[in-house]
């Protein structure tokens, strides 16, 4: 109960490097960890301690819509790269970077979620994620890889994280209990290259106070100190593939030609692009006289776009989410044309 | 367990509102509080939300270390202003405000601590508590108001806080349990004006995770909700006062002409002004060859003044205190001459 370490409690480090060794295929150390207090504060301490004003903040579109919040609350510009199916796209990542070196402007980092992304559900393949630890190494981008979902893997693992892959090039990684554990204890941890992990654990904010979450971390250090954190991992990922085959199943029987999603292999989210001409605007009222409802694409994207919505499958039963395809079939079967 | 309200739980916020109207004659409600996770989070939030790059900051000297450093995380301009055994000194404080005003510039904030101040123990004045809040709301200049020690007064009831003494003034209030159950919970509060208060709670921070503390902060609800926690302080004010009159009552005795303090009504620390000539950095390794230690002035200075040395009474027993002072004394006698 007395003021802790800056850097969180020990015995959850010891806990989370074990994890990482065993997981990752990395041998972590608890010098490689900082405990946060959860990703979006881990997100808002590594903005304090790495970006300064002005500088240039790379995101994927979509992303996390309050991440993007975050970043607009400081004083720095954001500017979006594309994704696919396989994650940020790389090539376009590239040509951004060297236009701006090109211009005499440096992108200080890259916000990007390369498993089971919010909101597409998307990973990034194995190819790209090579290509993007070589680009971050030979233009020195910090990527900020938010890694909340990494637990909530199905079918497969998920792969290691950027990382884990390569120690050695300017990442810091975001991990976090929120969904694997519980969001309301808001407890996670910062991994970083040692240079950029001594940076941010400097910060006036934990040599005042220590670790924003210390109580709560302490519990959660307790929590996997046993199996039983395991066990609990088990039952959520057959619980969540489940809800996940559910959805999926009844939006290939139920959605009109047109509309389009990536099966996800983990995570909470399903990516729905909707058929052309159709924007999750329009959809949205038609949708809840069905009683249905989703989250509205142009809340995650950088520049309106709002051709997609994001179905959240992790909160509802397989018959609720069942119904809840066949009544967004139905919604989109019934839009009135556009006004000409 | 889940994602709370990005103000904290309902409960803690309604305790810390019933404290407010018993304590500092102003009704409160629970719409006034925003769940924090200690000072140091508080004020790290409130400078993401109200400040800008460039941004000037006043603050006293000497003040707070570590609120220094966290100001110098940021792109921020510190200026100091004096203060003495009243608090920071208005005038100096108008002056500057003006000097600044006429040159074109307009100080953002100024971050202070009126009661029981770190590290000198001194409180601010009622008239100058009075000056004070008609020039921030003359200048609009915001009132960081740092609170930390408000239970911790000795013989009379802290004064009220600047924040409940003018709630239309714009004061942002940083409240803590830090010092009155426990550090280690991480968990404070923050009142203020209410368009001030609605700008902090806007952060991303707190939209996207809620509360960074609201498993602690539930913890302390409970801790809050009976008698307890009355009780608890007042055995810490007997204890601590007792402390206090211990270390002063020997450092009167045993310290040379020409080492001066302020007795504290409050708080955990006594700031000694040493002799003419002695600074903290040639006394300490001779304090330390007589085994006692102390917080070096300059840590809390902004210009490098190290002719005062913080002395912490809050953790050690009052024969210990007593035994501290007098090798302190005989530090002081001892020390070598300085070199002519």
């Amino acid at each position: 109960l007395g003021y802790g370490p800056p850097r969180g409690p020990a015995d959850l480090r010891e806990r989370i490097a074990e994890r990482i060794a065993r997981q990752e295929g990395y041998a972590a150390s608890p010098d490689d960890v900082l405990v946060s207090g959860g990703n979006s504060q881990g997100l808002d301490l590594a903005l304090t301690m790495l970006t300064g004003p002005g500088d240039i903040v790379l995101v994927e579109s979509p992303t996390y819509a309050l991440a993007l919040q975050m970043l607009r609350d400081r004083p720095l510009e954001v500017a979006a790269v594309p994704m696919d199916a396989n994650g940020i796209d790389v090539e376009r990542l590239e040509g951004m970077v060297e236009a701006l070196a090109a211009a005499g402007r440096k992108p200080r980092l890259l916000y990007t979620i390369p498993t089971f992304h919010n909101p597409t559900g998307v990973s990034l393949s194995p190819e790209r994620r090579r290509v993007i630890l070589e680009l971050a190494r030979r233009h020195a981008l910090i990527l900020i890889e938010d890694d909340a979902y990494r637990e909530i893997a199905y079918e497969a693992a998920a792969p290691a994280s950027l990382w884990a892959t390569d120690p050695e090039a300017p990442v810091v990684r975001l991990g976090s209990f929120s969904k694997s554990l519980a969001p309301g204890l808001r407890v996670g941890w910062i991994n970083a290259r040692a240079d950029l992990l001594e940076r941010i654990s400097a910060a006036g904010l934990l040599e005042s106070g220590g670790c924003v979450t210390q109580f709560a971390a302490s519990v959660v250090a307790r929590a996997l100190s046993g199996p039983g954190y395991d066990d609990h991992l088990h039952a959520l990922r057959r619980s969540y593939a489940s809800r996940r085959t559910a959805l999926t199943a009844a939006l290939r029987a139920h959605l009109p030609a047109g509309a389009r999603f990536v099966e996800p292999a983990g995570g909470f989210f399903i990516w729905l692009t909707l058929p052309e001409g159709v924007t999750s605007a329009r959809l949205l009222p038609v949708a809840e006289e069905h009683g249905v409802s989703f989250a509205s694409g142009s809340r995650f994207s950088t520049d309106g776009d709002d051709g997609s919505v994001r179905l959240a499958f992790a909160l509802l039963d397989e018959q609720t989410l069942a119904e809840g395809a066949r009544r967004l079939g139905l919604a989109l079967r019934n839009m009135p044309s556009p006004a000409h």
